[in-house]
């Protein structure tokens, strides 16, 4: 019995050095991809005081908080967001199962493929096409849709998944933060139950992180008895501007340490987290480099935008409130985690 | 440089000796307020079941979901639930800022601290009282109203805080659960931001896994520019009843594992429980222990109740579904932590 013991705890020890020698080894740079400069140096510094035992700008594990937007800061939202995209697609299974619809408005220009006339239609078509592809349906039925659709959805420039377009750099502030304690969450304009999908596969955040635009479901139950949700067509809260410290209050419960965004949707959610006492950073992701990625603002003389706008006074609020903002174009030796392999 | 190496790997290895053997100690019994029955290896079976690596019914950690409703499961909730009396002594505080309220109903028969009127107040004006003592303050203010209350009020027959009136069984199983890898989530008709304010250091739940009745917030900004959230009489989500499945699908986004309830509230967080694959448990707590707790049904001839309310229907719904129900009087050897110190 002692015996066993003693092999107990030699197996423990053993399993313990390993796990010391490989963090380590990993320790050489948790930022790698990310060139030395301000926006380096901040998230650096940003972790040292926060986690510093002792310190006087240390923030307890259960207090660490760090949200990040999604289209744009986490992965390419250029030329449209990826929801969007699926919305469109999935338009052509709609019709397979009602096919009147395929001679009603706004389905049957989303049918002619017509690029222009689709980017033309007014808001109140888009919400018909919203909720006809996003609600109705159970969640698990809406779960499936999606992870099939991201399997074999690809970007139209680059030709691979979307969940491949992920910026590396802030890939590698997800798994940074998260190795000195943080609890990294989604904060995003997009659809909370789309998002979850693949949110843990893609950035190892699980579903209870992701934050995003809700809709509410109901309760009911099938032919045999059994419980399901219904995806109902009525928003809870549309977490974009104001609504993403109103969503983060709702879902975590506290203000955030850090965030991160790059338009002026996120603009509520970094002054609510610098209005914080102690060690905050805000950080913005400027779209600057046409070659690699996008380009556009407008802020900096960028080209105009309607998907992610950064404007020249949310430029100015950062530069005012001690937002660091983060050039694609130089603060990022690479962009996809393709690129590096 | 070698030789600093081996004395950290040494130290390593021995806090990780001194934690195996900790947790071996501590393995005697966790559940040691249990009376050995069905209830108890129904939840030891559970996770064995459910933590075998290769079993058939492993499920990996990021999907151990464990919700427990709080009032009656994992506190006291009689005579009335502990936020109706905080929301009955705020009153006090209130007509102090605004005495025109003093003459004015509900107010007026609460201020007479008559408690066969109080009992009497039809909803409408319940609500009233709850919308005036609940909203229309920031959160950060709301969280220090709650704060200094629950630290000081006492519970009428053992005059004792509150948050020393948890039942100590339930407090060992959210401690098992989380020692084998289950989040635990508290799933309350009760009001989102009130239980958050004492629910880590109560239960050791942190506030973004406290599922309650949500209301909306309302951003904005003090005179210095500063911005902080408003809370709205807007409600977003009652939790009870089909709210609970809804809500545990808004905030979590899985299924749970395990759900433990003890009234008809909670019917639909254990059926939505059940209803997944592989091994789920769904359990609730009979308040069948006058003499130590409370009685109450009016399942089982115990006398009725309009606070947890456990009917007739819901003890064959568990029957036939194969939901665990407790007895207080036989499953739990002490009711509370401080008897057992």
């Amino acid at each position: 019995m002692k015996t066993r013991h003693t092999k107990n705890l030699i197996t423990v020890a053993l399993a313990c050095m390993v796990v010391f020698m490989t963090t380590n080894a990993q320790a050489a740079d948790p930022l790698a991809s990310w060139n030395d400069g301000a926006a380096k140096q901040s998230i650096v510094g940003f972790v040292k005081a926060t986690t510093e035992t002792g310190g006087a700008k240390f923030v307890t594990p259960e207090e660490r908080i760090a949200t990040f937007d999604q289209d744009g800061t986490l992965w390419v939202e250029h030329p449209m967001y990826s929801q969007v995209m699926y919305c469109l697609d999935r338009v052509g299974a709609l019709v397979k199962e009602k096919p009147e619809l395929k001679k009603v408005e706004p389905f049957k220009t989303v049918l002619s493929g017509d690029r222009e006339a689709i980017a033309k239609l007014p808001m109140a078509q888009l919400e018909k096409i919203l909720a006809a592809t996003l609600t109705g349906m159970s969640t698990e039925q809406f779960q499936a849709e999606v992870k099939q659709w991201i399997a074999e959805a690809k970007d139209p420039r680059w030709k691979k998944p979307y969940t491949e377009l992920t910026y590396q750099p802030m890939q590698e502030v997800l798994r940074y933060l998260r190795g000195n304690g943080f609890k990294t969450y989604i904060v995003t304009g997009g659809g909370q139950d789309f998002v979850r999908v693949y949110a843990e596969q893609t950035y190892g955040i699980p579903s209870e992180q992701v934050v995003g635009t809700m809709g509410g479901t109901k309760y009911g139950y099938d032919k045999d008895g059994k419980p399901f949700l219904t995806k109902e067509p009525k928003m809870l809260l549309n977490d974009n501007n104001a609504g993403k410290p109103e969503g983060i209050h709702l879902m975590i419960g506290r203000r955030p340490f850090a965030a991160f965004g790059n338009s002026t949707g996120d603009k509520q959610m970094l002054e609510y987290t610098k209005a914080g006492d102690g060690a905050r950073i805000a950080m913005l992701v400027l779209h600057d480099d046409a070659e690699r990625e996008y380009a556009y603002g407008p802020a900096h003389g960028l080209p105009d935008t309607k998907v992610g706008t950064f404007t020249e006074a949310l430029y100015d609020e950062a530069k005012k409130n001690g937002w660091t903002v983060i050039s694609m174009k130089n603060d990022w030796k690479v962009i996809f985690p393709f690129e590096s392999k």
